[in-house]
C-alpha cells in the first residue's frame, strides 16, 4: 500500500495539446518549481506573486530574444490537476515555438514528462484513484456517446464506488475473522460461518455481474462487431460510404472539427459499429455460400450483428430463402437488407415483402431509407442496455482483477465447505481484498503503475 | 478607410488547438455573448460574475448529461486577444468531446468561426494592424529560427513602424500640395518642387531597399534553395538523412515534441534549407555532365547553394576538375564535398587537398565531419544577413503593394520632370498613399480582408 514512486521533487514539462499546426498550443509544467521556472523565462507579471487560477499576458524570452507572446495560467498546489504547482503556457501554435519553449524550460531545470506522468502524479497525490485515472485515458480516446459515457462515469468515480463498497464489506469480514485468530485458543466465533457464506455469496453475485458486464464494456469501448454479408455487387461499400458520409456531413457542419475516420468504424445513433473485414467473402461470387467455409463462418459468428445485403435486381427468391436459412442457423442477429430498391421490379418487391415482411428496402446509392435501416440496427443491438446507469467494466485489467477476486472468494466458499481453519479462510479473504484493491489502486506496485501510465500519451 | 465588415454582434466558436488526440483541447468563444453563452452550459462558478483573466473548474452539461470536466478561462473585453469577451474552454483532448461541446455552444447561439476570424476581429477592433495580423499566420507556420524571428519582428510591429513612418512623410507632402490646390488662383507654393523631388527620391530609396529585401524574405520564409549535385552513388540521400537525423535526434530529446519532417527541408543552424529535387540528375551516370542539359541547368541556377558531392573511391582528379570547372561557370556558390573519406586512399586525399584546399572531407555514412560541412554551409549563405534587425519583407502581398507604391512615386517624379499641374502630382501621391496604406490596413476592402484571412486556419 506504499508507493515507492515517492515524493515528486522534479518539475516536469510537456506539450499538452496535439502535435500539428493550430492557433494555439499549451505547454504544461508541473512540480514544486513550476511557477519559479516559468517565471525565469516569462516577462510580464511576476508569476510567483500571482493568485492561483489567474492568467497573465507576457513574452517568453531566451536571453534577449523574444520567443513568443504568450498567456501563462497559474495554478497553485493543491488546487491543480496534479495537486502540484502548475503553469500552463499558451503559445502560438507553431511546433518551432513549442520546441524552443520546452527546451528553454528544460534548460531552466524542468524535465521532459514521461507518458501519463501528469495523471500519475494526480493519482499519487490523491486527486483520484487508479480506476479514475485510467478513465482519463479512455475519455480522451472515446469516440462515441456510449464509450464517452462509460469513461465519464468511471472518471467521476461510479465504478470506484461500487468496488469500494464491495471491499469495505470484505474488510469487515476479514477483521472479524482475524480477530477470531487472536482468540483461537478460546474457541470464540465473532461471525457465524453461515453468515459468512451468505455474505460471500452475495459478493460473488455482484462480482459475477460486473464480470459479465465486460462483454458489454468491450463492445462499448471497441464497437459493435458487425458484418455486411452479400455478394460483391450487392453494394457493400456503397452502403458503408453512405452511412459514413452522412456522419461526416454532420460533423463537418462544424467547420474545422472534422476528424479522420477509420473507414470501417461508423457511429450510428451514438454507438460505434466496427465493420469486420470479411475479405475472404469477396472472393466468391456467392457470398452466403461461403459461410460453409469454416474461417468465414467463424468470423461471422464473432459478429454481434450481420447485415444480409442483396441486390434486388440480381437475386432470386430461391437464393434469398437459402441465404436467410443459413443465417438463421448461424444464430447471430441479422437484418435482411434489400438494396437498389430504385431499380427493382414492383412485382418482386411485393413478393419479397409477403414472404419476408421484415425486409428493409433501401437504395445505398440514392441514400434512400438509410434512416429506417439505422433505426432497425439500433433496435437490434438494443442501445438502451448501453445507456443504462449501471456500472460497466470496460478495462481488461479490471476484468482480470475481478476474475481473480472471484476465484479467491470461491476458495473462501470451498474452505467453508471443507471446514478449514480460520487462518486459511482469512488468507483467502485477504487475497480477495488484494485483487479488489488493485483496481482502485489501494494496492499497487511500481510495475503495475508503469504498465498503466506508459500507455498514456505524453502531456497527460 | 471604413470597414464594411461592421460591428461584430455574433459570438463565434472554434477549436483553437490542433486536431488529433492530446491531453487537452482548447475551444475558443469570442463575441459580446461569449461569457453568457459559455455560462449556459458550464456548471461551477457563475462565469458572468467572474473577474477577467481567471480560470474556473466545472463541468460542461448537455441537459442532465455531463459532457466533460473542464477549465473555463474568462477574458473580458477589451483585454482579450480579439478585444471582445472571450472564453477558452479547456476540455479533455477527445475529438468526440470537442465536437459535442462545440455543437452545444452552437445550439446555445454561437456561430462556427470562419478561418482567421478571431485574428480578423482583433484587427478590426484595433488590437494590431494588418501586417501584424498577417505575421500571426507566419508565426504559426514558422519552422526555423530565421523565419520565426522575421515573423515575430513583424508581429511586434517592426515592419509596420517603417511603413507608417514612410506614409506619414508622404501625407505631409500630400497635404501641402492639396493646400496649394485650394490657392491655385493665387499661384502660391507651399512646398518647392525641388524639395518635393528630394523627398520623393529619399522615399524611393527606402522602398527600393524594402522591395529588394523580399528575395531575402522569401528565402527566410521558404528556405534556402539548395542542390546536391553528384552521381547517384555519391551518397546524396545518405547525406540528406544524416543531416536530417541529427536534427531529429535533437528534437526527439524532448519526448513528445517530435514533429514530422518533410524529407527535403532541413534546418541547419536556425535556417531552413530546401533541397530542390533534381530528379533528372539521377538518371545519368555523370551528373555534372548533365548540367549541359538546359532544364537541369536552369534548376541548378535557381539554387542559392550547390553541394558538389563526390565519392572519393569512385571519382578521379580529371572528373573532379572538369565538374568544378563547370560549376564555376554556373555562377552559383558551391561547396566541394568529398564523401566516403573512411574508404579513400590517403595519397588521393593528399593530392586533392593540394589542388582544392577548400575541399570538405566527410563520411555521410559514418557521420564524420558533418559539423564542419554545416559550418561551411552557414558561412556561405552568410547567415548573419538573415539575423539582421533590419526590416525584411516576407509577404508577397506587401511586396506587391510596395511595388505599386514605387510605380506611383516614379509617376510623381515624371510629373515633376514634365512640370504637370499640382492636381496630377497630388493624384499620384494619393495613389502612393493608398498602396502603402494597404499594407498596414489603413486602406482595406472586404475582398482584401477576405483574401488575407481565408488563408488562416480555423480557430485563429
Amino acid at each position: 500500500m506504499t508507493y515507492s514512486y515517492g515524493v515528486q521533487t522534479e518539475t516536469i514539462v510537456a506539450l499538452a495539446t496535439p502535435q500539428g499546426v493550430g492557433a494555439i498550443a499549451v505547454i504544461r509544467l508541473s512540480g514544486p518549481d513550476a511557477i519559479r521556472l516559468a517565471n525565469k523565462v516569462f516577462f510580464g507579471a511576476n508569476l510567483e506573486k500571482q493568485a492561483t487560477h489567474t492568467i497573465h499576458f507576457g513574452t517568453i524570452r531566451d536571453g534577449e530574444q523574444i520567443v513568443d507572446e504568450v498567456l501563462a495560467s497559474v495554478f497553485k498546489a493543491p488546487t491543480s490537476f496534479t495537486k502540484e504547482n502548475v503553469v500552463e503556457i499558451s503559445t502560438h501554435g507553431s511546433s518551432y515555438i513549442v520546441n524552443r519553449v520546452i527546451k528553454l524550460l528544460i534548460r531552466m531545470g524542468a524535465r521532459p514528462a514521461r507518458p501519463g506522468e501528469f495523471t500519475l502524479r494526480a493519482f499519487l497525490n490523491g486527486q483520484f484513484d487508479l480506476a479514475q485515472a485510467e478513465a482519463v485515458a479512455d475519455l480522451i480516446h472515446s469516440d462515441s456517446e456510449t464509450s464517452h459515457q462509460a469513461a465519464m462515469n468511471q472518471m467521476r468515480g461510479g465504478f470506484s464506488q461500487e468496488i469500494k463498497s464491495l471491499r469495505e464489506q470484505l474488510i469487515h469480514f476479514a477483521s472479524m475473522i482475524e480477530l477470531e485468530l487472536d482468540f483461537t485458543e478460546e474457541d470464540v466465533e465473532f461471525v457465524s460461518r453461515a453468515e459468512l457464506r451468505v455474505l460471500v455469496e452475495k459478493l460473488l453475485r455482484v462480482i459475477d455481474q460486473l464480470i459479465s458486464s465486460f462483454d458489454l464494456g468491450n463492445v462499448i469501448k471497441n464497437g459493435v462487431p458487425t458484418v455486411i454479408a452479400g455478394k460483391p455487387n450487392a453494394g457493400k461499400s456503397t452502403l458503408l460510404n453512405a452511412l459514413l458520409n452522412e456522419e461526416k456531413a454532420i460533423v463537418s457542419e462544424i467547420a474545422g472539427t472534422t476528424r479522420d475516420f477509420i473507414e470501417d468504424e461508423i457511429n450510428i445513433g451514438g454507438m460505434m459499429f466496427r465493420f469486420i473485414d470479411t475479405a475472404g467473402l469477396r472472393e466468391t461470387t456467392d457470398t452466403i455460400e461461403a459461410i460453409g467455409v469454416s474461417r468465414t463462418q467463424e468470423k461471422m459468428k464473432t459478429a454481434s450483428l450481420i447485415l444480409y445485403l442483396f441486390d434486388l435486381g440480381d437475386t432470386d427468391m430461391v437464393e434469398i430463402n437459402r441465404d436467410i436459412n443459413k443465417l438463421e442457423n448461424l444464430g447471430v442477429p441479422f437484418l435482411k437488407v434489400a438494396n437498389k430498391v430504385d431499380k427493382a421490379n414492383t412485382q418482386f418487391i411485393k413478393q419479397l415483402s409477403t414472404i419476408h415482411p421484415d425486409t428493409i428496402f433501401i437504395s445505398a446509392g440514392q441514400k434512400e431509407n438509410l434512416d429506417l435501416l439505422k433505426d432497425r440496427i439500433m433496435e437490434l443491438v438494443n442501445l438502451d442496455k448501453f445507456r443504462t446507469g449501471n456500472t460497466v467494466v470496460t478495462n481488461i485489467r479490471h476484468y482480470d482483477s475481478l476474475t481473480r477476486t472471484r476465484e479467491s472468494l470461491l476458495d473462501v466458499l470451498t474452505g467453508l465447505d471443507n471446514e478449514v481453519t480460520n487462518d486459511f479462510v482469512a488468507m483467502d479473504i485477504r487475497r480477495s481484498l488484494h485483487y479488489l484493491g488493485e483496481i482502485t489502486g489501494e494496492i499497487t506496485t511500481d510495475d503495475l503503475l508503469a504498465n498503466i501510465f506508459s500507455k498514456f500519451c505524453i502531456g497527460k
